[in-house]
């Protein structure tokens, strides 16, 4: 059992902290012959770089991936795929204050406590920074999915931050790629533009709300009990740092339906059922249904703020503690790429699992 | 990969069907020398066990487990525990209609579409008979846990039905038991009794809302990325059926709070350290902070109802549904000792990989 | 990751004590719509059964298999399928002897070294009797093979007793089923009577090889490094009760080759590549050569002796032991079904392992 | 389920190719608190480095390890730890004859019937030099092991190339670091540098035995059935680069013998039992003794060699080959460090699964 590795069939292993010389995901199991080079992974690490506009941490990391292993002449071999990620804004600065006090909201005092060691610079493993590898590991994803059902579309953007929810009615994927927010509400966005600027220059942060669709993906993925497809998805989105909760189609609101609202009723459509509504998020019994596959998570504000915090250090004595440095006031903006990438795994995953297991036919309806 | 299995360590296996002979859970790498015996099994099982009042399904199972294996003279042997549920009341009746009939938010469509064939006697493999194993597993899971670190206190509670929500300021631990809801304040569980006897009659169902707590878990349980303790958890609870959002902490609501609001800020209290709040639901990083450990999840309304609903057949032809039988009208309530059992298992096998891992010895703070 | 599991997709759980109320396995991952009932996993429990002749253990047990989850109406339905044998001939006895005094050869001092608790009745866990348990997943194993590629045939039998090995010239696949050693010459089988009566008069015992043979196995089965077919057989063969040595192919006679000697030169034959010898056993850089797959492995002598034997208590005093009792004068015998089985999960695991990577097709030669 | 990692808490996952930039080792789930740098492990893969002398491939790689992850300070963190190293010696050469003909005994045909598509450079990813990742990986897990049991010794030796074996009665720890062979016994040592400078000059090659003791290593490590300390081990062995053959202790030899002879007496030492023989090899029902861990593996002779050997082409002609380049004509010799570094990732890999399970308290005799 492997703690830093996520996937069945597809698997990836992350390793790398935020100041160490490189990151990277290790991927085992990737299908053979997929078209494949450093510039397709390039385009999503691009997507998710920091320091791309002025909501975004400063750190200005070029994130250039080298493939090391697993493809040749173009393709993969089916063999692991090493991506590496070289470190090369580390900054040489005093993390004098870091190193001896816990910041409140982070895992610093975690660590301490599990390991009794840990590399306090930025963070080490518990860094953001980490997550540039899922998205590395997601865009090999994507190209192997492409391979297997090449209709698969799998998107992201911000549905809510702070207070400032979109308008559903207004919702426009057109809008998604138009702004620095990830935002399908052009309204919204600019709402929140003026709310991040008062929130930055406070030196301040807040927590927002990501949803991630994937449409297209066939009918049949995922399995009984712990190799449900929302299952993994609920494990891939939570394991992104700061997201404090996931929902699956109608999510936590669940709980205030009827049963008669809630169901979503089953109609003969052209190629196969279709329903009258989407509660369920395209996922029943832990199967998806061929609907869009539609999940949401919650990730909380940057623990560092400039506000003073009162904290402890290492030998327990009580002391404050303020965050300097380069840091995004709304980290939910660079998740979604994240979200994508960890959708992209799971669903790959599953395509593989499902044709272990049952092969390339499935039951037909009609 | 086993798909049915869940834990790393403290291993769980659940099998079997509705209407098979019986059900049960594999318990594989449970630590040698716990205290146990059927009797301390069938607590749990008993709590969970319908038919005990007007508001569950009136399917009368004894749900009598049998230990199989693993289990000598009263103490578990380190090998695997089988513990086993025959299922006695399988009425004979005719499922004509479900055969052919997909009911709509259930699994019937799906497990069809991936397998080609399915157990459609009460739902099979899918039915929430299921959780009984892992009830049955959770109360093995809650003697190891006592060996180990006994004042770890593990209890799930409702706190929210359809729209009707608990009053936290009036939270009572002591009300928990005393009500058919596991509610812990006396004017809700009114609130919810009258709103669900009318639900009841018009065959209907609605939603809730389960939040687990365990309290005393010690500081360090978890791990980085992939084996963070909430990831885990995520997955363990979004696992159980009809759940459809899983919350830690401040869960989605932390997307509407700033980095000043949501900061737990730390002190020195006698014996470690102290938090001003906890937002975190008691884990930073994936890791544990010695704080009450809080996860929720919202349960969808029972997708079984008298209400007529438009579905399909196997081959294809539009039809419509009713879904007569013995059911929940919530199974929300039901949900809460499973949500206990899995809090339980997941909290034991994270105290397993930590001390294989990093050994007894942690990082000390002060 | 669960210590009684093998299998990576294809999974099985054993479970159970010698003296027990039932032992079993739990087998996940199995491909639906395999046509499959209780009588067919008999078959191959039949053949394992103890107290056929007076060779193997007069313990009689009927190894009357019940099939408890994951078929219906004769088919898998890709759920888990529970395997489970219930324990008749539980003979109440003494054990006083051998609960306080550790059998040399026995893992008698090992569980207690490991666990500090041992069910001592008949070896508990590490009793021979476990081996029942993979046999009927083995025989799950082979309808699901054979529905996947219809002419794999598996067939074991043994080629060493003692110093007596059989006559390769006179290798006769006819009479493996002639006589109740599974021996493939009819003269081996007379001389190993004559010798075995002897040991069983003495009270003595005597080690075996078996080989297991896959024929029909398609090419490419298997991965790098970790995956590969051969890992995974070593491993399954390895873990039979007794098993002290494990041989692909030319096994560690290969040592003594030269490169010359040892090339398996490739030629173009009808449907595929063919070759001029098999000292590869069917295997190449782990993969399958389509070429018959050939595992040997080497069981040691029951330890259970009439022979006194020096050995201590558990209180660390020296003693001596006579270890009375119905015992196999020559555990490879029964050794042949199991090692059987333990290929046909291995094959099945890693059809299902490659169909999930790469898919129904391969790479062609010419 | 990652086919190229092993090991369940200790978990090691090699990548890349032969004639790629790079190769490593992933190591995930290392104790924190390990003292360890770049020379440590240098010091191992030194051992392992081919061309020191001329009875080893002439290829000259520097096998400069990097650590890009997980150690900060001088001390693993607990996180992954990333052991990389750069291939140097990427000879531009044309490899039109291995690109389109299979060489037989290599994995460029197995690969290509599984994969469809194979990096033929070299090996790519079935070259012995993937080994290098493991020895690495092995250097790490020295270290750990040290700093949880100080006294476990792992050592390594050939004990047969070819016809000659080693005269067991020579027996000389002393002798195995002063011969470029690893061998115990000065005279055999003599003996295969004649041997060996004959097969090299006539373009021959040689299978060999390999030994891997491990000594000091504490009872109780292993476990029931599937988590055997033999069945990884076997694994672990058979997962090597040539290798045909594992055994432990007695090892197929065991077939030959009586329950009398088998028989390892137990009697009381100072500080716990000891044994009058060694026949298990240190393990009994999969468990350690506390005796040495004996394990032996064959290696066949290197496929590459000078004759001409008939095999056929992707597209399926017959033709001929003659693998000339770098290569060992006993590639046994550098699979001692190898097979040394397996058994160390295996013996720390059940120090930590048995602390999980169990803690650091086991059964005591006496």
């Amino acid at each position: 059992m492997s703690i830093n590795s996520f996937g069945h069939l597809f698997r990836v292993t992350t390793w790398g902290e935020s100041h160490g010389p490189a990151i990277g995901a290790t991927v085992d199991g990737c299908p053979p012959g997929v078209m494949v080079d450093e510039a397709m992974i390039q385009h999503w690490l691009d997507r998710r770089k920091p320091g791309q506009n002025k909501y975004t941490t400063q750190r200005r990391e070029p994130d250039q991936v080298r493939i090391l292993s697993g493809v040749f002449e173009g393709q993969t071999t089916g063999t692991p795929v090493q991506l590496m990620i070289e470190n090369t804004d580390q900054r040489s600065k005093d993390y004098g204050d870091i190193k001896e006090k816990f910041r409140p909201g982070h895992a610093d005092i975690t660590y301490w406590q599990k390991y009794g060691i840990r590399d306090y610079r930025g963070g080490g493993r518990s860094s953001a920074r980490e997550t540039a590898s899922r998205v590395a590991a997601g865009g090999l994803a994507r190209e192997a999915i492409r391979a297997l059902v090449p209709d698969v579309q799998i998107a992201g953007y911000m549905v809510q931050m702070g207070e400032h929810a979109i308008d559903r009615g207004q919702f426009d994927w057109a809008q998604v790629e138009q702004n620095p927010f990830w935002a399908p509400d052009a309204k919204a966005a600019k709402t929140w533009a003026a709310y991040l600027d008062g929130l930055r220059k406070s030196g301040s942060s807040v927590g927002a709300i990501v949803e991630v669709v994937a449409r297209g993906v066939p009918a049949g993925l995922g399995a009984p009990v712990y190799g449900k497809l929302d299952t993994d998805l609920a494990a891939a989105m939570m394991s992104i740092n700061a997201v404090k909760g996931v929902e699956i189609g109608e999510g936590m609101s669940a709980a205030m339906l009827t049963g008669e609202a809630n169901a979503d009723e089953i109609f003969m459509g052209q190629g196969g059922p279709r329903y009258s509504s989407n509660h369920a998020g395209g996922i029943l019994g832990g199967i998806s249904t061929g609907q869009d596959v539609v999940v949401r998570f919650a990730v909380k504000p940057t623990s560092s703020i400039l506000t003073t915090r009162k904290t402890i250090t290492k030998s327990g004595e009580e002391t404050e503690i303020i965050t300097k440095g380069r840091h995004d006031p709304c980290v939910g903006i660079r998740a979604v790429p994240v979200g994508e990438a960890m959708m992209a795994c799971v669903i790959l995953d599953h395509m593989l699992l499902h044709r272990g297991q049952v092969g390339e036919n499935r039951g037909r309806v009609g």
